[in-house]
Order: C-alpha cells, then sequence, then structure tokens
C-alpha cells in the first residue's frame, strides 16, 4: 500500500523539524482507558475506553479501543523494555521451540554508518518457530476446531459489552444492508473460531509478537483501518519511530504498517514491534530491493526469502506479498494511463520483463506459505496492479491479478495460512461494488483490504476525503479493512496533523459502514451523541465524537466560556432562534395532548399514564376542547 | 437549510475579529477566467475556466465556473454599482412592467438604529413584476415551448464545449450508472426547455436579478452546489458580507444562500443581490419572524406575504417555504431522539400547535405560488421535518412531509413556477437510496436539494467529511443540489478556511457524483490530471485540481525547490522506489515487445507498425527469442 512517511532518498534540509522527541501517552480527552475479562477467562485484560456521560440516566459509552497501554492514565511506558508479553503464556502452553534467531547483517539495517546507527531494542526475546506438524497460525487451530486464547480476546474485543448496550437500546434489532454478511447479534469465541476456519476472518498475530492485542479482520466484524508509517532521513532517536505508530493508534488505526525503507530499518522495525499492541504489517520487497543496491534486476528468491526470515523472526503480523503480479499481465498495463502505481507492483513486474519470466514470488509462492506458516505471518496479498487513475479503473489488469489472487489464497489456505487481499486505489462509485462482489467471489469470501479507493483524481490536497467516499461505500459494501489515505497523498509526506486527519476520516469511514451494515451497537454512539446535542449536553457531546479535542476547539472559538458549555443553543442560530430549544418546548406539548389521550382512554402503556398523571393542567385544556387531537385551524 | 454564519445574539467579543475589509479578484491560480458565446446567439457572453497546461500535445481543460466577474484576469468590481445587468435587455424584451417598489420600513432591517444603519446599495434598479397572464417564468416559457436566453446560456454554459472535448476522448461514450437519469451527450437550449417544462430542471432566475449568470439545477446537468452565508453581529461594511458570497463562489458554490437574521438584512441583501452572479436563496420565515419580534405564536399570513414581496422586488431567486410541515405532523417527531432540526421546521410546528391550527404556509400555498409566479422566484420546499440525526433518519414525519411536498410540487407547477424539493439531513448509508427514489416517485421528478446527509452522528468538527460521503452517494442517485456542510457545523461559525473547506469537499463530492453517472466529459479533466501525474508534469497537476494553492503548498512542504517541479520522483517515494518511473520504463519495453509482434504479421495498426520502425534492437532481441510474447521463467 502506499502513502508512508520515508524519505531517505531527500536531503535533510527538505524534511520537517518538528520530529518528536518523546512518544504520547495520557487517555484521549474525555474518556478512560479500561480493561475486562470474558466470563470464561478471568485472566484477560481485554482492553476498551469507556466514555462517562454528565446526564446520570445515560450509560456510559464503551468503544473499540487499539491504542494500547499508552492511553492509560497513569501509562508508565519504558520503550527500552518494550510491552508486556500478554501472549507469552499462551504461546509457552503451545510448545513452540525457541529458535537462535538468524543473525543480524549489515545490510539488514541498508548498510548504515557506525556512527549513524540506531541502536537495537534492549528488550529481547525469545524466537520461535513453529515445527512441521505442529499447530501455528490460528488458521489451523481454527481448522482443527481448537478456541485460542486469541479469538476469546477478539470475541470479547468486538462485544464491548454488547449486552448491556443492546439492553440499553431496548433489544433493538440491528437495522442495515450487510450483502450477505453474517453478523451475528453476539459475538462467541466460537464464531470467532468458525470465521477464521472458513477463511472469513484473519487475527493477524506472529508467534513472535508477544505484544499484540489480538484483533480481527473480517466482514462479520467491526470495520478495521491500517494507518501506514516509515522512516525518515534524519531519524535521530528511536522514540520518534515509535511515536508514529503510537499517535496513529490513539486515534483509532487498528493495525500500522511499516513502510520504511533505507538505513536502520531491521533496528527500528525492532523498537516498533517491541513497543506495538497492533499488528505491524511491511512489504518484504522494499526491503530486500534495498539489500541488492535498489536494482529490480538484481532480486532473487535467496535474499528475499532470507527477508522473510528476518522479519518473521522479529515478529511483523503480515507481509504484503505481491505474488499476482504475473508476467503474462504486465502487458495488460501498457496502455493505462497512470500504469503500474504500486511500487511492488511495478519493481516485480520490471523484474518480470526484463528477464521475460515469471515471478519468482508466484513461482515461490507454496515456500513463501511454509515461511508465513512457522511463524503464523499472515498474508497481505498485493494488488500490484491496482489502478493509480479513475481511467484505469476494474480493468483487465487488476481483475486478472485479483484472479490470481484467489487461486494463490486456497493455496495459502492449504497450507494453514491465514490470508487477506488488497484492492484499490482510484474507482469511480459506480464500480465500486463490483470490486467487491468480484473479490468475494475469487477469493472465497477472504477478508478484503483496500486503500480507499479515490472516487475522482481532481484534488490532490484532499484525498483523505476523496478517499473517505470510497472507503465508505466499499466498507459497506463488504471490506474488512480500509487503509487510509492523508491530505498529503499524491503530493508529499505528511506530519502529524495530516496523520491524524487522515485516521480521524478513515474512523468515520468505518463507522459509517458499520452503521450501513446494520452491525449490532453500532448505533449506540451515534444516538448517544444526537441525545448529548438535543439536550445541549456539550461536554457529553465533545467526549462522544472521534476527536473530542477538535470539537471542543471549533465550539470554544465563536463560544469560548464555560458558561456557553452548559448552554441552551449554540453559535450557528442563537438562543432565539434554536429549533433544539423550540422543539423541546414542542415536545412537551405533543406528549401532553398523548397523556390526556391516555387519561381518555387510549392509553397503550404505563409510562404514557404515569406521564398523564403529571400534566393534569395541560390535559385539562386540552379536554376542555373536546379531547381532539387536532382542532380545526382557525 | 442550517450551517449559516450569522451571529447577531452573540455579544460582539465572541465574534472572530478577522473579517475582510475588501472582495477577493483575480483567477484561480492557474487558469483564466474566459467567455463564449453559442453560435446561434453571438451576443451571450457564457463564463468557464480554462487550464492550460505545460504539455503541447494536451488541449486546455474547460471547467464549469461560477466565480463571475470577480476572476476575470483585470476584474474591475465596484460594489456601489453593482455587476453588469446582463439580462436587461432579455427581460426588457418581453414586456414586464415596472412597478413602483414597496416602502422600506423599520422592520425590514431589524428596527436598527440610525447610527448603526448600512446604507443601502446605491445601485438601483428597475423593479419588475409580470401581469397576470403574461409569460414570466421559464416554467411558463418552457411549456408554452419558447426557448428563453437563459435557456441557451444555460445550454451552452452545460456543455463546455463538450464537441471538442469529446472528439479529444476519442469519442468516448459515457461510462456510468445514472439510475434512470436522461443525459444526453450534448446539450441543446431545446433539451434544456423540455427539461424544465418537465418540471426536471429549474433555472432559478428572478426578473428582478439582472446581474444573474443563469444556470440549470437538474438531474441532467451538472450537479450543483449550495454555499450559506449570513450576517454577523459586528458588520461594519456591506463589503464583508458581499465577499462571504465571492469568496464562496470563487472555490465553486454554484448558489449562495443568504440565512441572515437581525439588523440590516434588508440593506445587506440589497448588496449581495447587485453584486451576484449567482442564484441567491433565503428563508422568508427567519426575516418574518424578526419582523414579530422572534414569536412564532405572532406570525401570520400578512407578515409574511410581505416579507415575499419585499424579498422578491430585490431579487431573490428561490425561496426555502417550510409549507410541507402540516399540524398533523408534528406529533410524529415527539419521540424522535433530536426532534425538529430546522429552524423553519420548528417555527412552523410551534405555530400550528400552540393554536391547534393548519400552517398558514400550507393554506395559503397557492398565493404564495401567485407571488412567486410574478417574479420568478423558484420554490425550494422546505424539508422542516428532516431527520436530525441517524435515529431519526427516514421516519414517519420526514416521509409524511415528504409526501405533502410532492402535492405542493404540483400545485406550483399548476401556477407556473419552477419548484425543487430540500432533503436530509442525517441519513446512514443503506438509507439514502429509499430518499431519493421516493423523492422522484412523490415529487414528479422535481429536482432534490439535499443537505448532505451525514452518514454519521459521531464526528462533529469533520461533518463536511460525514456528509460529503453521503453528498457524493445521493448526488450519484439522482441529487441535482447539494448544500455544503462546513467543519463547525454543529460546532460554531464557519471561518473563511471552513468556507473553503465545505465548497472544496462539496466540489468532490459533486464531481465524484457526475463521474459515477456517466455526465459526458466528466471525466476528461481526472483524466488530464491523472496524466500530468503519470508524466510529473507538477504545475498541471496542481492547476487541474479543485484547490491549486493547497495542492502546491502541501507539496512545498517537503520538495521546496523549483526543481522539484520538474522532478521525475515525488517526497513519497524518492526517485529510487517510484512505481511511476519504473512504469514508463517498462511501458517502452512493453510497447516494443508490441511492435516486435507487429513487425512478425501482427499489426492491428499503423501506429504500432510505426513505433516497431523506430525500436529496431528491441525487436531484434525479441525475435531473437522466437517472436514469443512470454518465454519460460528460467
Amino acid at each position: 500500500m502506499n502513502a508512508p512517511i520515508p524519505a531517505h532518498t531527500l536531503p535533510p534540509e527538505d524534511l520537517p523539524k518538528d520530529l518528536p522527541k518523546t512518544v504520547t501517552t495520557g487517555p484521549v480527552t474525555g474518556s478512560v482507558k479500561a480493561y475486562a475479562a470474558p466470563r470464561e477467562r478471568p485472566d484477560l485484560r481485554v482492553p476498551y475506553r469507556e466514555i462517562a456521560l454528565t446526564d446520570p440516566g445515560e450509560a456510559p459509552v464503551r468503544v473499540y479501543d487499539p491504542s494500547g497501554p499508552y492511553t492509560e492514565t497513569d501509562a508508565r511506558i519504558d520503550l527500552s523494555a518494550g510491552l508486556p508479553e500478554i501472549r507469552a503464556g499462551w504461546l509457552a502452553a503451545r510448545g513452540y521451540g525457541a529458535v537462535a534467531p538468524r543473525a543480524v547483517k549489515p545490510e539488514d539495517n541498508g548498510f548504515v554508518a557506525e556512527d549513524r546507527l540506531v541502536a537495537p531494542c534492549p528488550a529481547t526475546r525469545t524466537v520461535r518457530r513453529g515445527a512441521p506438524g505442529q499447530l501455528v497460525t490460528q488458521y489451523e487451530f481454527a481448522r482443527a476446531g481448537i478456541v485460542t486464547e486469541e479469538m476469546i480476546y477478539v470475541a470479547h474485543r468486538e462485544n464491548l459489552c454488547r449486552e448491556a448496550m443492546l439492553a440499553q437500546a431496548e433489544g433493538k434489532i440491528a437495522d442495515g444492508e450487510s450483502f450477505g454478511a453474517a453478523i451475528p447479534p453476539f459475538i462467541t469465541p466460537e464464531f470467532v473460531r468458525d470465521e477464521v476456519a472458513r477463511g472469513r476472518a484473519i487475527i493477524p498475530a506472529n508467534i513472535n509478537h508477544t505484544e499484540v492485542e489480538p484483533m480481527a479482520i473480517g466482514r462479520n466484524f467491526l470495520v478495521k483501518i491500517n494507518a501506514n508509517i516509515g522512516n525518515s532521513a534524519v531519524t535521530s532517536s528511536a522514540a520518534e519511530e515509535v511515536e508514529k505508530m503510537v499517535w496513529a493508534i490513539r486515534w483509532g488505526a487498528d493495525t500500522v504498517m511499516d513502510l520504511s525503507t533505507g538505513r536502520n530499518i531491521h533496528n527500528i522495525r525492532g523498537w516498533i514491534l517491541r513497543n506495538a499492541p497492533v499488528p505491524i504489517g511491511t512489504v518484504p520487497i522494499y526491503q530486500a530491493l534495498e539489500k541488492v543496491g535498489g536494482d529490480p534486476l538484481k532480486l532473487d528468491w535467496e535474499v528475499f526469502k532470507d527477508t522473510l526470515i528476518e522479519q518473521a523472526e522479529q515478529g511483523v503480523d503480515y507481509f504484503t506479498i505481491h505474488a499476482g503480479v504475473r508476467l503474462a499481465h504486465v502487458p495488460l498495463t501498457a496502455r493505462r494511463v497512470t500504469g503500474i502505481v504500486s511500487r511492488g507492483g511495478s519493481i516485480m513486474a520490471r523484474w518480470c520483463l526484463a528477464g521475460h519470466r515469471e515471478s519468482f514470488l508466484y513461482e515461490r509462492f507454496e515456500e513463501i506459505c511454509d515461511i508465513c506458516r512457522a511463524y503464523d505471518v499472515s498474508f497481505s496479498l498485493g494488488d500490484g496492479l491496482r489502478p493509480g487513475s479513475i481511467a484505469d479503473a476494474n480493468d483487465a489488469a487488476q481483475f486478472a491479478e485479483l484472479e490470481t489472487l484467489g487461486e494463490l489464497t486456497k493455496v495459502a489456505w492449504g497450507k494453514g495460512c491465514q490470508v487477506m487481499i488488497e484492492g484499490p486505489g482510484h474507482v469511480p462509485m459506480h464500480k465500486i461494488k463490483v470490486n467487491m462482489d468480484k473479490q468475494l467471489a475469487e477469493c472465497g469470501e477472504a477478508p478484503f483490504y483496500t486503500l480507499g479507493p479515490l472516487t475522482t483524481d481532481v484534488a490532490p490536497g484532499y484525498d483523505h476525503i476523496t478517499s473517505g467516499i470510497g472507503a465508505a461505500m466499499i466498507g459497506w459494501f463488504g471490506t474488512a479493512m480500509l487503509c487510509y489515505v492523508t491530505p498529503k497523498e499524491h503530493l508529499g509526506l505528511p506530519n502529524r496533523d495530516d496523520v491524524k486527519t487522515g485516521v480521524v476520516t478513515y474512523k468515520i469511514a468505518a463507522h459509517a459502514a458499520d452503521l450501513a451494515k446494520g452491525h449490532p451497537a453500532a448505533q449506540i454512539r451515534d444516538d448517544a451523541l444526537s441525545r448529548a446535542r438535543f439536550d445541549f449536553r456539550w461536554e457529553d457531546q465533545f467526549n462522544l465524537s472521534l476527536d473530542p479535542d477538535t470539537a471542543r476547539a471549533y465550539h470554544d472559538e465563536t463560544l469560548p466560556k464555560d458558561a456557553h458549555k452548559v448552554a441552551h443553543f449554540c453559535s450557528m442560530c442563537g438562543p432565539k432562534f434554536c429549533s433544539m430549544k423550540i422543539t423541546q418546548d414542542l415536545r412537551a406539548d405533543v406528549l401532553a395532548m398523548e397523556a390526556a389521550s391516555a387519561v381518555v382512554g387510549e392509553a397503550t402503556s404505563l409510562d404514557e399514564a404515569a406521564r398523564a398523571a403529571g400534566m393534569a393542567q395541560k390535559s385539562a385544556e386540552f379536554l376542555g376542547e373536546g379531547g381532539r387531537l387536532y382542532v380545526d385551524a382557525g
């Protein structure tokens, strides 16, 4: 996928100077990080974020939280020690052998000079590798009918105490169109197992990433989002690189792809993984290309295989592998408006064409599977031929590759691996759904993971929006994870604000998709915020929003005083023209009329009758008019 | 519609201090404002914006331009004189009588104190009123089979020299899904007439707004957008208010609604209209309410009628009239999460319920039609009961009102008036299309004009995005005009940056909709930009974008040097990892292979054969391998 932060090829003077020196910690404004355990496993600590509301009649709202321990109230973070190894015990019980890690080679860090080397993360971990015949991947366990700790964790995490929320919503049935997805009202560990066994969901969790908080990607779970990060040329501390990940997950990124290239990438990846509570994805061909001096024609299986093992031992949770770019597909791109826009795709196309040979990724795919299986690295089968413009959407090259990815999905499943499929890109609205339908059909419902898609090419500088539109739609249609796009896409390197804007925009797309799919309880948060809005509970409105700080800051630009936080109006209309204020008065009148009807014998509930009891005067007035609900207009 | 800028009820210290003192003039970066005349009427000057490209092989791209004379290269603007009366001659030929204008009353300007009165615009105009039996409205002319100058102007404006562009696209047939819309490859004046006669399009153009550049709103034309403006409490000059309109149309607003309330609104409206090249819409009930001291219960037909005439004489092009809020609908809103969120809707609901009487807007609707017809003020039938939250979308109240609006549409047509219909609001994705389908069915295909809709309520501060998603979708489904939402929606007063962000976001939504509908030539701009991107023509990429200044600024943040504007890479990947660079090399190879095939007897065109001639060496290499397009991988 694209939109990384790296810029190792740029002279330092061209780079932004505001890189952070520490990582961001502390709660998201207006909420508390908390943990809960499922009944069957009281030892698990499953994270969520809880937003307490100022109205005592309103239950706190629980929201999904990928931000890790960084948002705890008294977060104590020691990057050198790494995060707690929450999976160590589970994995130990599965009996994988500790292996001597592959020795780090100079090319792993891009042949960096000794004086510019970023020291490796001191948090050393046991390196595990599954043996042939052992169950290793979540897919293998699921196929064997076994529920893992990861599955129990995921089930509880996705439910977000949904029982309580559904009760609060008075048993409201999910209202949506899910296009054939089968979202249950309640997620059980067995449901997670079955979805993984069918290949419809993955739990990216390398057995060497003991720090990861398990999560699921699949269309019967909440729609997830990914943010991309990458190293910069002026890295002076590992904290700067870890901070990019911490900042992205703070705002809601569910996974992070490290698209670094150049110097120090092995060691920086180590710092990131040891401190990452979310799955980390990479594109190994990038590092492999660096190792051969940047010339695609010098790539070969040996250097690629060595890179896979290097990264798998470090704990990378999913690999983008562009094995669908076959020699026969390359000529299909020749007359495109924007050719091949995937870096991995263009590298492999060049490799294939230069030697008139089939892709080694395709030919060695079973061997790649064997490596991935041994560590439970999930596949993210790359769409190297995705369209890079509206003009190229849904063309022969794109769909030929997708068919190949379908073929490879079955190979990977046969080898016991977890698989998701990457998708476009740039697609006008009327061509989006066929992408989803074809992906489901070709790839046996393996999770789809799309970049946007951008729905028009005319707005560089606003491509988080052009793509947010497409992302919301394809998420609704069934895409399981959306790769974010920042406002700087196609133009430059995203800074902190851009990353936040990209993540929040994609949280909007994912949530809008969950709502439209009828995901149970997705509407709980919308409704809580809407009630807060109607009641003029400004603090609750801010705190329930995806970005409380910005909501509050915007409000305070025109109404900064504390008194305005409880004011029964806002700056848009002022108190006199406030429709909500008028409506509140109105509501009392209407309910009084209804209650009056109840008094005169049309009560439909005790509740209405009770209201009626308190509204004697209104009722009397009303009854004085003959008890008719409507009277003739004068 | 909501999201205005007004804040007359706020103390001055709470208001932003950065109000402009002049209006913005000069071309949008990288383009030239130009005019062209249709063959049949060489006297008409129809505006467009032309973007010249740096590649001599690329034709300039013409784009639709509502910005008026303000973006001319040497714009000479005199706000006191107003814009040229381009319609004066056309209207004179139609023979409307000049009427003595209604005298301005103290309440028209909100009883402002003499020392705070904004002087009226000195540009005095003849006030016209059509007589009974005269053809006045565009609808009446169209029904009579007459093509007006406005229709000829609109046809040429919509075509944007489409002949030339279609030729450039090699006759490419529009590729889209328009859901039953009937978009022709080329717009003729007769087509415009027929669409207006069927009620499927309107040309909002009050006979007292002689300065307006005619435009069409209808689903077989380009999707339009509206921006809202309004006065502020600290107005110190009319220029400040005019500038809000000028700024919005500069970035692409096709119409502007003036939602002002409070002091000086009559005089400020005059300044806006005399200087507005776009149709201006208002919500007359706001001013009527001011005239009765802000108490809805004091509203009556006389004050409302007087306000309609006041505004019609000034030249307002369309009125939002909330005549669909009937007494019987009010109780349907009582259990909503957010009640009634339309200001006009809540005012009328209160009026109806307090007196248990039918809406005077509904009961007097035929009289309102008579007034609108006499000046050709178009109806924008307000959705006073639109949902204000996801929870309330598509409920009984909303759809009951829509059915009433359908009934009123036919009444208005019967009276010779032009009509469009306002729509929601807050609607999750899966409930959007039924809104469009029901509107088309109930309202006889009258143009739909929607606010968003917002697809989730959880992102205050980002509601341009939550609503941009819904706007793009409903635009695709058939909505003719999209009312913008700014990032400050629900929170505060939009500033200049917010207005620009809202307009650009809605231009994205409208353009994405045009693309998906298969609007002929909509893709021209996308393709031109995509080619510029692939060719590393950075200047062209900036200039073709909806916001050239932001695109350039973002690029320059990381690659500020002029040399980088022609660099064959960008900051995202750097030169070594550039997929586009790799692809360009690749393309040469593929084309060489194809050419070689041509040499050995498979030529499909002279073009290919010609390429082959220049590629002797590549061909020789290829033929040395036996002329097979693919060779076995080694």
